[in-house]
C-alpha cells in the first residue's frame, strides 16, 4: 500500500444519475426509484470499488419539475439504515435538515444508524435554502439565511451534547449485580435557548463513532463559517481549478481560525462525470446525455434558480442580466458560481442548459478513465481538495464504468487505497473520535472529590 | 391448507424480552441491545415461524430505570429498514407518536419503508401517554389525553392525504416521450387547521400498500374511538378472558358505528409467554426470571405507574390505596387494569411485583406448547381476539421456543398459517387496500369535464 496522501471517494448516489434527463437513457432504470433491489445493486458496487461513502442528498418537499425529471430517492434514514443491512464497510451518508426536524429526533437516528452500521454514519447538515418546504411544517415562510445557519450551530452543538450524553463505559451488564448502566455516567443536557430546549439524556448509548461524521455543504459566508466551526466533510460545487483552490484555502484557514487541525476537515467536491472506455465512446455517451435533455426542464429549473423568467427570451440568445446575489436567500453560493459560468463563457440560454444539465453547477467531465484520473489527479495533488464527490451523470451504468475503469487506474497511481482501512466511516477518512464533552467534566468533579 | 379462521401473530420484539429483569438470564445477550445481529436473528427466526409481524414499541426519552431495566431497542426506523434488506415476508410494525412528530416527515418514512419492503410496514399510532417526553421537545408539559387523541385523529387523517397525494398511475417513465410523471395525478393536500398546516404533495409515490397497516393501541375511551374510526390492528392488554371478550365486543361494535366492517380491525391482545419442553422446565424458567427481579426496580416503576410512593409501605403488606382513574393522564387503561387486578386479587406489593415484571399488566402464561396453544385457543375462539402480540418473557430463548414448540402445534391444530398467504403485509392480514381519495375525485373531475 502506498504511504502517499490518498483521495477519499464519495459515491453520490440517486436513482437514474445526476445528468437532468439520464432516467431517459435506454440504460436507465426509473422503476427503481422506489425499490431497494437498485440503491442495493449500487451501493455493492460501490463497496466492491472500496469508495468511502455513498450520500443521499435530500429535501422535504416534492418540487416542481416531476413531470420531466426523475424522482432522486427514497427517505435516507430508511433506505440507508436497509443498506446498512447488505453492506459492510462503506460508509452511509444522509442529509438531514437543521430547519425542519427535531434534535433530539435527529440526533437518535443518527445514533442508530452508527449502532446498526457499526459505525459507518454520516450527517450532511443542510439548513434547506430552496423551494417550498418550509409549507409542509406549518410555517408561512422559510428562515432567513442568517438565522437558519444559527439554527444550524445550535441544533450540531446540542445533537454532540446528546449523543454524549452515555459516556462510553455506561452500559454495565452487570447480571450478577442486576446492573445494567452506571447512572452517574448518563447525563442530562438541559440545553434550553430561545430555539431549542432539551432535556436529555438520549435514550440510546453513545453512537460507536462518537458522533457520526459531520458532512456540511454551505458556500457562503456563514455556510463557510458554519463548515469550519463543525464540519469534518466538506461538500462544495466548483467549476475551475482555481475556484476550488481558492474555497480550499479559504476554508482550512477558517478552520485554523477556530483551533481545529485543518487536516481533520475534508474539502471534496462534486465531479458529474462520464467516463468512455475510449475517448469517442465518451462523446458518445455525452451526445447521448445531450439529446435526452428536455429545454423546458432546463429553462423552468434555471428560471427558479437565476430568478429570471428565462421562457421569454429566444433560447439561442445570450443570458439576460441576473439580479445582484446580495439578493438571494436560497442557494447563493451556486447562483454567484453560475453567474460567474454565465459571463466568462458568454454563454446562451442553450448552451446554459447544456452545461448544467449534468453538474448542476458541479465540474463536468467526460473522458477515457485516464483523462478523468488525470483531471482528478490534477485538483487532489494541486492544493484543490482531499478528494471528491462522484456524481455519475448515469445511473447506475456511470458507477459500474467508474469503478471498472477509474478506480483501477487511481489505484495504480497510488492515489486512492485498496483496502478499507478500518471498520468505522471516521477510521477510512482518518478522522479521529471525539472527545465526549460530559466525560471531561466527571473527570473533573471526580478530581474535586479526590482532593 | 385449513380454510378456517386463522389467528394472526405478533412477534414483540426487544432486545432481551418482556420480563422487566430477563435481561440477567445467562441465555440473555444484552449486549446486542445496538447492534443489528440480534435484532436480524430474532427476525429471521420470527419470519421462519411465519409471525406475520416483528413489532418494535417507542418513546422519545431515556426514562428512569436504565440502571436496572436494560434498553429495549434501537430507534424503529432504522432498525425495520435494516431488516427490511434483510427479509422478505414479515410484517415491520414500527411505533410513531402522533404528538411529537410530523405528519409529513412520519408519512415519509412510512412510505419509504414500505417502499423497500415491498409493502410490508405498519404504523403503530401512539399519542405517548407516559414520562417526560415533552421535555425533549420544547414543551413545559404534555398534551392533555382528549388533546392527545385530536391531534392522532387529524395527523394519521392528514398522513392518508399525503399518502393519496400520488394516484397509483401517477408515475408514467415515459422514457420517449419525456414524461416521468403525469401531474395531473399528484396532489397538493393543502390541509390547514389549528393543529397542523401541510401543503403537500409527498415526495414519493403511493406506498405499495396505498397505506401502511395502521395499529393502534388505546383503551380509554378516547383511545377506543380513534382505534373504531382508523385503527385496523388493535393491541390491548387483557388479564381475563371475559375482559378480552368485553373489549373484543365493544371496538368491534364500535368499528360498524362507524361504516366499516368489524373484519377489517383485527385485535390482537398481548400475551406475555414462558415456554417448556415439560411443565416443570416451564416452571423452572419461571423461577428464574422470578429470581432476578429487582425490587427496587418494581417499587420504582409501580409507584410511577399507580401514583402512589409504594416504597413508604412494607413489600409484604397489601397495595395501598389508589387514585381516582379519572385523575389519571398518562396510561389510563393500564391504570384501570392493574387496579381491578389488585383488587380482585388481594394482592400484596411483592405478589404485584411479580405479577407485573412479567407481563406489565398483559397476560402471562407459562407452560407446555400444548397448554400455551390451549390457551391461545381458548382466546380465539371464544370471541376474545383475531391473534395476539406474542411477547416472549426472555429473549432471544423465548422467541426461539415458541418458534419450534408452539408454532407447530398451532399450525397440526389449523389455527395458523404454514405459509404467507401474500407478499404485502395486507395481504397476509386479510386487509384490503385502501382506495386513494383523490382519485375519486379525479374521476368525477373527469366525468364533469365530459358531461
Ligand atoms: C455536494 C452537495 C450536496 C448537497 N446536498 C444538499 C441536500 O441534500 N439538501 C439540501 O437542502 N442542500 C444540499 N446542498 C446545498 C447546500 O446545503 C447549501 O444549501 C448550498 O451549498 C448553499 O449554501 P449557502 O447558502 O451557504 O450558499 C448540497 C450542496 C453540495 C455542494
Ligand atoms: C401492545 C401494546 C404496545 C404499546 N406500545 C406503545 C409504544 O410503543 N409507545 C407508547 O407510547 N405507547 C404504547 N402503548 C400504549 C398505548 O399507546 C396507549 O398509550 C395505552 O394503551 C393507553 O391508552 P389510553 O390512554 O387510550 O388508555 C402500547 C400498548 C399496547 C397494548
Amino acid at each position: 500500500m502506498s504511504t502517499n496522501r490518498q483521495m477519499i471517494l464519495n459515491f453520490f448516489m440517486n436513482s437514474t444519475g445526476f445528468h437532468e434527463t439520464a432516467w431517459r437513457l435506454p440504460s436507465a432504470e426509473p422503476e427503481g426509484v422506489t425499490s431497494l433491489s437498485l440503491y442495493k445493486k449500487m451501493a455493492l458496487i460501490a463497496e466492491q470499488a472500496k469508495f468511502h461513502t455513498v450520500f443521499l442528498a435530500d429535501a422535504y418537499e416534492l418540487g416542481e419539475n416531476v413531470k420531466h425529471q426523475a424522482l432522486n430517492r427514497l427517505e435516507p434514514y430508511t433506505l440507508l439504515s436497509a443498506l446498512a443491512g447488505v453492506t459492510e464497510r462503506i460508509g452511509l451518508v444522509a442529509t438531514v435538515s437543521t430547519s425542519y426536524t427535531e434534535p433530539y429526533h435527529t440526533a437518535r437516528l443518527f445514533a442508530s444508524l452508527d449502532h446498526l452500521s457499526g459505525g459507518r454514519a454520516g450527517w450532511n447538515i443542510v439548513t434547506t435554502g430552496i423551494g417550498k418546504t418550509h409549507l409542509n411544517f406549518g410555517r408561512e415562510q422559510n428562515y432567513e439565511h442568517t438565522e437558519r445557519y444559527q439554527r444550524a450551530l445550535e441544533f450540531v452543538q446540542l445533537a454532540t451534547k446528546l449523543w454524549d450524553s452515555w459516556e462510553d463505559d455506561a452500559l454495565l451488564f452487570d447480571k450478577a449485580r442486576g446492573l445494567y448502566a452506571d447512572v452517574e455516567h448518563i447525563h442530562a443536557v438541559r440545553h434550553r435557548s430561545d430555539i431549542f430546549a432539551v432535556e436529555g439524556p438520549l435514550n440510546l448509548p453513545r453512537p460507536p463513532q462518537g458522533y457520526p461524521v459531520l458532512a456540511q455543504a454551505g458556500s457562503s459566508e456563514d455556510g463557510k463559517e458554519l463548515a469550519a466551526r463543525i464540519g469534518e466533510l466538506i461538500y462544495t460545487a466548483q467549476q475551475t481549478l482555481a475556484d476550488a483552490q481558492a474555497f480550499y484555502a479559504d476554508v482550512k484557514s477558517r478552520v485554523e481560525k477556530y483551533g481545529r487541525n485543518p487536516n481533520e476537515v475534508k474539502i471534496v467536491p462534486g465531479f458529474s462525470v462520464i467516463v468512455g472506455a475510449t475517448e469517442s465512446e465518451a462523446k458518445e455517451k455525452e451526445a447521448e446525455l445531450r439529446e435526452s435533455i428536455i429545454p423546458e426542464l432546463g429553462l423552468h429549473r434555471l428560471s427558479k434558480r437565476l430568478k429570471v423568467d428565462l421562457f421569454s427570451y429566444p433560447l439561442d440568445g445570450p443570458v439576460p442580466e441576473l439580479p445582484d446575489p446580495a439578493t438571494i436567500n436560497e442557494n447563493r453560493s451556486r447562483f454567484e458560481l453560475m453567474k460567474n459560468m454565465i459571463e466568462s463563457e458568454k454563454l446562451t440560454i442553450r448552451q446554459l442548459i447544456e452545461r448544467v444539465s449534468g453538474g448542476n453547477g458541479h465540474r463536468t467531465f467526460a473522458g477515457t478513465a485516464e483523462k478523468v484520473a488525470d483531471e482528478l489527479e490534477s485538483w487532489f495533488t494541486g492544493g484543490a481538495c482531499d478528494g471528491f464527490v462522484i456524481r455519475p451523470q448515469a445511473l447506475p451504468s456511470g458507477l459500474e464504468d467508474f469503478a471498472r475503469l477509474v478506480v483501477p487506474e487511481l489505484q495504480r497511481r497510488g492515489l486512492f487505497h485498496t483496502e478499507y482501512r478500518g471498520t468505522t466511516l471516521r477510521e477510512n477518512l482518518g478522522l479521529a473520535r471525539p472527545n465526549n464533552q460530559f466525560s471531561a467534566q466527571s473527570q473533573q468533579r471526580k478530581g474535586v472529590q479526590l482532593a
